[in-house]
């Protein structure tokens, strides 16, 4: 019989465990629970489980086989921001399932991340060249949420005092709709209008608007003189732009709008029933610190080379808390990887030639169709057509799926069909023949040359005028001409992921990141093209694997955490939190308690937290922690009482953000219901609590997971997430719905809360490999994999504790799954910094913990479980060792300004070339201990220097010359 | 639309050509290529043909999902040798799929292979361990090979003059035949007995023995008395034994066998439809220097460190040409690494567990179907059982397949069944059933839980004797203890990945190998479950799918060589080589000529040939070349006159393994053809041929191919090939044919040959990416990669010839594919020797070139039409600096015993550790070109010293100490 995946999944088996706990001092990992973890909290153990017994690995990937099944392979003609697209093997291969890619952390050790910093530099590149704008960030979650932020950045830089936007009638419906639930929020008043017939109107003073290019009726209009007379008003406008549409068309740039958003979906990343994909946002000069999210830009290293780092994080929602002005933390890093690499691989004349096919085809079936009287309703189009159908819409619509073909039912007597890269002579010819159209005839008929030639005759954007075909240059960078073929493709890709530091070098210790095990099995399904290939708005009867997938997630995911009800919907931390507070707003104005806008949020909570609440139209109150972290309880009650009848919610972390148990978490979360308050509880540390305790237990209303920490799906480089939300009953009804669901009820009732998503089910994509965590780890692994992880901390804890100070603790000093190291005195005595102790980290083959966060001057260590007795052993070594180093810092042997740490990370160029005037030797530079030798990690940059990036504020690909 | 695949197959577009014809001074790839081939061989345009029109990837993949469709999902419990098996994902993922790996060449430059070589010792390690020998080879083709390969080490070593081999009556079919097959090709004869109920004859004279251990049947027996017997006249007993059943089993070393053979298939690689799988071979003590194939040795590096390359080369078929004991030139590398991963992931207990649970499920099934009265022929057996069945066997067969289940039909009143890892509980029940059981009663009744209870209460290997139940201890080297969870396997596969130079990261010029690339697309369909779990004796209606790929690809390659059958059998080159020189014996054979046997082979051939035709039972003549390498027409006459009425055939190699297209081929295969003799044409430099002329058309008789050099298979890091035989028409009924095979009529005939490799269609597992090449290059794109190799090749002569002379040319001072760089002159004015380039190369970033072959002091570089132009001007840039670096030399300016090329490679760790004792600096020891700095690869090792290894032979993991 096979080893079962559980110890697949924990690094330390029993012998390892024994060594932990001897060192630790307890007999057994069930004595070491029964410490830490409160009593009061503790769960009783259940005699029937939801989750069934654990699945072998092959058993998971036979019932993942079996779901893939239940979705019917149908071709999407949908559209509405979602097409069918080309992934090319060599990205497929290279990227989404190579572990050097995808089992990365966000890049905030820049020196170990220039790789996918470098593809997001392209990606950064190629979407302010497409849309003729200054400056692009490294990706946002979806379209539909890149266009709220567009309007949040259109109020911020508004001349305008207006409290209203302008929205365009033909913008996708699931943007609206999430535009509506998003405005009301806060207190943004929407109006929309059909902007290409009706003009702006005149009357009425906008702070912005936004527009669909092309429209969701796939109409292409010239949008100059809206846009000239929003911003006439002060104004800004918000173009939401086809990347593809713009090879062709004229730029949201060079047609004046301020921002451009969307999605690079199309860009050979799969549909995934809707997600992960890299949206974009772009914005014209002088908006750059108006980006949200993440912005990637050029800096130099010690050596004044240029490098690559995060540029502008201080205007990050974790910075800057409540004051921030969005909640976005992450990006779809990989997603945006593969996207860049998309347009690296195909370039200007590639992805030209890909979209004049594409109008080539659409143009053809526009034409056939009129050709059989049937009426298109717009002359000018790039990909997308509507169709006054002869008879019932849904004749039509039901006639091609006859056929395989999912087209979109627009009204009664209006179809929609979006044509993509996939789409093929025959594909056009079924599609012909739903609308009544004899078969055989049209395209279908001769050979494929034939066929072709066809094709050759249609005059693609025919109805287009040339004001707004595209005349200027764009990807001219040599970045995207010089990987034409699949070994320079391959050989990028390498170059790229040998610069960086992930999970498949070693361990990635991020206090609150939970960096554990991305397994093969769990990324299997999602390459599966039953999977990959299925559009979000697709009918519910073509995605039954998908929606029973689905529905037994949210059920496990209920179980273990104690809710009642689940939503899959928030594709990322953030949103998931947001869609709780929104949760918890819609509760109260359900019973009429509008006032209810205080979010009481305790000192130490992650920043995140406050701009949700901020975005969910929160007012955010601090409350005070005590000398250990925990919440104060004497304030609390005094925040409460000031509060009274305006408390929404108090919104804490369990554990702590301090990796501690708090023990008075139930007299918290009765405080605040006795005040009728609600309260989140922040998921971040869940791998903490699995199987011992429940958020629901702990008085917990609404949380939202992290499927990226908690629940395996990889961290790819800095995106993708997924975040559900978690809710007692009395919140399911607010939870996320969405114009375009499958169905609105699920296990634990009908949610009608609002889109926070673009897509039904948010990044349903990836869902399969959390889906297989559970299956294969059972209620029984999963509450193993707690234990593994809260003994690792308390190991590494102990070992290192004569060395560096460890920051709070709970019940018999234990810590929870994370551990904070205070370098506070060790900076005091020696002067090195955090930075210094993380930097020379790299030389000894690590990736840093989490820096200063919670507290300022320490380091944050999170082993996760997956991660073996010897590498943790080699992380204690290497923070011993450090020590010493530092030691020999304040000792005066070294000089404070030229040590092995304040000149970390070294690289081989610098140790080799040129003199060695340091007072150590090169080969403590080098290999500070020998069993690195055999395997060493090159850093490819030395020190980047953050401020002068900072100053000179680049963000696309810089020329080959500064390289040089 | 799309770039076609060609466009990235081939690495220099329109304008990178231009550059290379302006510098060979031609105006366009015709012109060059009308030139290049000899008018009188070049083909003629011609109307139609069989290769379609090129497919789009998406096109490729969709049709190969199609074929996969039609090979029916059944669960294999045929046994014979091939077992269904669960590949841990972990290893498919980062091994299997992973261009790392999979594109790197044979290790023969040991320094920048050191991770692979570290997969194989830990190979070898497993094999010598299980099987309880002193010394295993780095694997073998397949199983039957090795029993053959095995009965050769007797023959050799055997005290015994004899001339017969005895045969166990119980060994796998498919060897049995095989056996026949090759023995008689070289004269031996085989004497069947069945040797576990008979014991060995005492009355006939043998120079060996072979067993299967445990049987065809599934008996396990006590051979040490036959043992005894065979030894005590001298002979040498071959034992083919399951590794799995092993770890239960005393292993054949402990009973006294001299050699043990099998397959390592079972242990993670997937069944393929019959390969490729990794064979294996051990050897007592003193039988080392008798192993054929490639052996890894330990040996040291410059630096006194433990380093790994393959011991014992000049035993090999290419050193000792006619002389040499085996054809066998590779391994199965790949399916090695796999197999050993399978084993350092499982570990003893891990592997013990998996063979306890098979043992135990199948006397559960036994005891099951003998509780129902049925007859279970043996007693003590491992995991197969012989059943009689209650009436005609195939109606068990028929209801079993019913129920999605292939068993072996023995005889008309038995049936085979066999148990693998993948056997669960509802597959037991559903055979039961098959045999007329009851159903829903055995095993299948209840929840999983009750189910293994039932298994619980069955005792494995209930009627094995005692004596031959295993107790020794194997897989005690730690490397096979410390990688048990996927983190940490997971890193250790790509530790040892990093090792090592692949296509991924750099061009791999090597003469006569062409490394091209392998796309991502061709290898996807290698990992689909319709194409690798597939048995190859499965029912001929249950593999379709693979039917029609495989005579798709028959017929394709038939056509572009100019032949009018193929068979994809043989599972090497050499295995091609040797059914193509079978197939001609059988032909002379059939027409009385039984005195045909003088191959002749001119002096430039490879050395695989001769050791090709020695097995194949004919005797090595050997033509003269000229100074050009061209066969030397006089002597070629005079050898013919001279052997007239033995003349049995001609091998040649064309294009010359001089790279250069002979003008006399027409006459040369007419002389031989005047004289009664067959043409056989060398297929490894097809790559300089394809669509300009073709074998057949040549004056071939029969060929080999290469797929894994023409036809995109990668290398594997040394395996698997495949070497398909091609044939004209009167050759097709001795091409292989096989006692499984599904059907004997292909397009070219009823073939009727006999067995060259274990399964009826070799290793079909891998046939998808030739088929996905073919298919997605077309005709036209078939003939341009060969023009852009020949491009390439000159591009590369003309830029290096000042720096280097060129050795050979043919018409216009043009090369075909490849050309030779003549050092000697070199050596002469500076020392500077081959080896020292080729090691400095490395530290350019580059593999080397083939060294020393077809001429010693001379590097032969074959760039393939994959390359694009900015690396082919990396290599010269290179290539030029290194002769510039040798200039030094001569100079005087660096001795000759201390400097950058005597030294390379160098790695880091030498740079910076300790002194800098050179006359040159770290930074030209590392950095000799400043491109290299971002992109730079380590070496792990410095050079390594050959003869150290083999004076001091190790091939096995040694202990870490020795790493410290």
């Amino acid at each position: 019989m096979t080893r079962p995946f559980v110890a697949r999944h924990i690094g330390a088996d029993a012998d390892a465990q024994r060594v932990m706990l001897d060192a630790i001092g307890y007999d057994d990992v069930d004595a070491l629970m029964a410490t830490a973890v409160p009593a009061s909290i503790q769960v009783v153990e259940r005699e029937t489980s939801d989750l069934p017994p654990a699945a072998t690995e092959a058993e998971a990937l036979a019932e993942l086989r079996m779901l893939a099944s239940q979705n019917r392979a149908a071709r999407p003609m949908i559209g509405l921001g979602y097409y069918d697209t080309l992934t090319p093997s060599v990205i497929s291969r290279n990227v989404l399932e190579n572990p050097s890619w995808y089992t990365a952390y966000t890049p905030y050790q820049p020196e170990i991340s220039q790789g996918r910093l470098e593809a997001l530099i392209n990606f950064q590149t190629m979407v302010t060249d497409l849309t003729g704008l200054a400056t692009a960030n490294a990706s946002m979650l979806d379209e539909p949420t890149a266009v709220v932020e567009g309007m949040l950045v259109a109020r911020r830089a508004s001349r305008s005092k207006s409290n209203v936007f302008l929205v365009d009638a033909d913008a996708l419906p699931q943007t609206r709709s999430l535009l509506a639930h998003r405005a009301a929020a806060v207190g943004i008043e929407l109006q929309v209008v059909d902007l290409a017939r009706d003009g702006a109107p005149d009357d009425v003073d906008v702070f912005g608007a936004f527009m669909q290019y092309p429209g969701a009726s796939g109409r292409v209009w010239d949008p100059t003189e809206v846009i000239a007379a929003v911003q006439a008003q002060g104004g800004l406008v918000v173009a939401a732009a086809d990347l593809l549409a713009l090879t062709l068309l004229r730029s949201p740039g060079a047609l004046g709008a301020d921002v451009a958003v969307g999605t690079t979906q199309r860009f050979g990343v799969p549909l995934g029933f809707g997600g992960p994909h890299a949206g974009y946002i772009a914005v014209r000069a002088g908006l750059e610190r108006q980006l949200p999210g993440r912005l990637v830009g050029v800096s130099q290293d010690a050596a004044g080379r240029p490098a690559y780092r995060l540029a502008l994080q201080t205007r990050e929602q974790h910075i800057r808390r409540e004051k921030a002005t969005s909640n976005i933390c992450t990006a779809q890093v990989l997603l945006a990887v593969m996207a860049a690499m998309y347009a690296v691989y195909h370039g200007a004349d590639g992805l030209r030639a890909i979209a004049t096919d594409v109008a080539r085809k659409a143009e053809a079936l526009a034409e056939r169709l009129r050709e059989y009287g049937l009426s298109v309703r717009h002359d000018a189009f790039f990909d997308t057509i509507r169709v006054t159908t002869p008879g019932p819409a849904k004749r039509v619509i039901d006639r091609a799926r006859e056929r395989g073909y999912q087209l979109l039912w627009v009204d009664d007597a209006t179809v929609g069909v979006s044509v993509d890269e996939t789409t093929t002579a025959d594909d056009l010819a079924a599609v012909a023949w739903s609308f009544g159209l004899p078969e055989g005839e049209f395209l279908g008929a001769g050979d494929q040359g034939e066929r072709e030639l066809r094709f050759d005759e249609v005059t693609p954007l025919a109805g287009v005028a040339s004001a707004l075909r595209r005349d200027d240059e764009y990807l001219t960078h040599e970045v995207f001409s010089t990987h034409r073929s699949e070994t320079a493709m391959m050989r990028y890709l390498k170059t790229l992921a040998d610069r960086d530091y992930a999970l498949d070098r070693g361990m990635i210790p991020l206090g609150s990141c939970t960096m554990k095990l991305n397994a093969a099995t769990e990324m299997a399904a999602v390459s599966w093209p039953e999977f990959s290939r299925v559009h979000p708005f697709a009918p519910e009867a073509d995605v039954r694997g998908y929606l029973a997938l689905i529905e037994q997630l949210e059920v496990w995911l209920a179980e273990v955490t104690g809710y009642d009800a689940v939503s899959l919907q928030p594709n990322a931390g953030s949103q998931g939190e947001l869609a709780g507070l929104l949760a918890i707003r819609g509760h109260h104005r359900t019973n009429g308690d509008d006032e209810r806008t205080v979010c009481l949020i305790p000192s130490s909570a992650h920043g995140t937290n406050a701009a949700s609440a901020v975005l969910a139209g929160m007012r955010v109150v601090v409350v005070a922690c005590d000398e250990a972290g925990n919440v104060d309880l004497d304030d609390l009650h005094a925040k409460i009482a000031e509060h009274a009848d305006a408390l929404a919610a108090l919104m804490i972390t369990y554990p702590s953000t301090h990796g501690v148990y708090e023990h008075e978490v139930l007299a918290i979360t009765q405080a605040v219901h006795d005040a009728g308050g609600q309260v989140y509880v922040d998921g971040a540390n869940l791998n903490a609590l699995l199987g011992f305790a429940r958020f629901g237990d702990l008085g917990g209303d609404v949380s939202h997971l992290n499927l990226h920490k908690t629940f395996a799906i990889p961290h790819g480089g800095g995106g993708p997430g997924v975040g559900p939300v978690a809710a007692k009953a009395h919140l399911a009804p607010f939870l996320p719905s969405h114009p375009f669901q499958q169905r609105a009820d699920h296990a634990g009732g009908v949610f009608d809360g609002g889109p926070v998503s673009g897509a039904p089910h948010g990044s349903a994509g990836i869902l399969p490999i959390s889906w297989a965590y559970m299956r294969m780890m059972g209620a029984e692994g999963l509450r193993d994999a707690t234990a593994a992880a809260v003994l690792a901390a308390n190991y590494i804890a102990v070992r290192l504790k004569d060395h560096y100070p460890v920051l709070y603790a709970g019940e018999g000093g234990l810590v929870a799954h994370e551990c904070i190291l205070d370098l506070r005195p060790l900076r005091e005595a020696t002067g090195v910094t955090v930075d210094d102790v993380a930097k020379r980290l790299i030389d000894y083959g690590f990736h840093a913990p989490t820096m200063s966060f919670p507290v300022a001057g320490t380091l944050m260590v999170e082993p996760t479980e997956s991660e073996d007795l010897a590498e943790i052993e080699r992380f204690i070594e290497a923070m011993i060792a450090i020590k010493a180093e530092a030691d020999r810092v304040a000792a005066g042997e070294w000089p404070a300004d030229d040590n092995p740490l304040v000149n970390a990370p070294h690289t081989a160029e610098a140790a080799v070339v040129g003199e060695w005037t340091h007072p150590y030797s090169r080969e403590t530079a080098l290999y500070p201990v020998h069993t690195l030798v055999r395997t060493k990690y090159w850093p490819p940059v030395r020190r980047i220097d953050q401020a002068y990036g900072d100053r000179n504020l680049v963000c696309a690909c810089p020329p080959p010359e500064a390289f040089a």
